[in-house]
């Protein structure tokens, strides 16, 4: 099978966790709305305070480069940047 | 958003790689074929040799239940254990 796994984990500063979460709920849709290349968007909440995981899924490398390259992605990642702690880490892992 | 998210870390044995990943084929389809409670349910093989990550998601505790209880996850789940270097570490995260 192919296709490309993520996991983005997110630490989001103390306070932020309502815009952080707000912010995403536009960006999820908005890359499953316009990336043919991504099949996969999701949320998750750790147990870990303020610290969250997006799973992801996309077809190939080109398609994790339109999603970064993304009006949506930057115009809403601009908008997260002030809720993170710190850069997210990125797990990138092929699909079996 | 409702569902909870599941990331299972799975360690395999050296050399029962192709096996594991055989048996996983067959299990992946049945997963989602049979489990309405089921969202997504896809294999990665991570950057550490022999060791995979699955990304789940289900609708609620029920579905997890039911895939746990499912004859294809206990019959082929089975067939995976000879190939498991230990039990794999299961991180739920409800999603956002």
């Amino acid at each position: 099978m192919s296709g490309i796994g993520v996991i983005a984990t997110i630490r989001v500063l103390p306070g932020k966790e309502a815009e952080f979460e707000g912010v995403f709920a536009e960006l999820a849709p908005a890359v499953r709305a316009n990336e043919p290349g991504n099949s996969y968007y999701k949320l998750f909440r750790t147990a870990d305070a303020g610290v969250y995981k997006v799973l992801e899924c996309y077809d190939d490398e080109a398609a994790i480069a339109a999603h970064r390259a993304s009006d949506h992605f930057r115009t809403l990642g601009a908008k997260l940047g002030p809720c993170l702690a710190g850069a997210p880490e990125i797990e990138s892992m092929p699909a079996v």
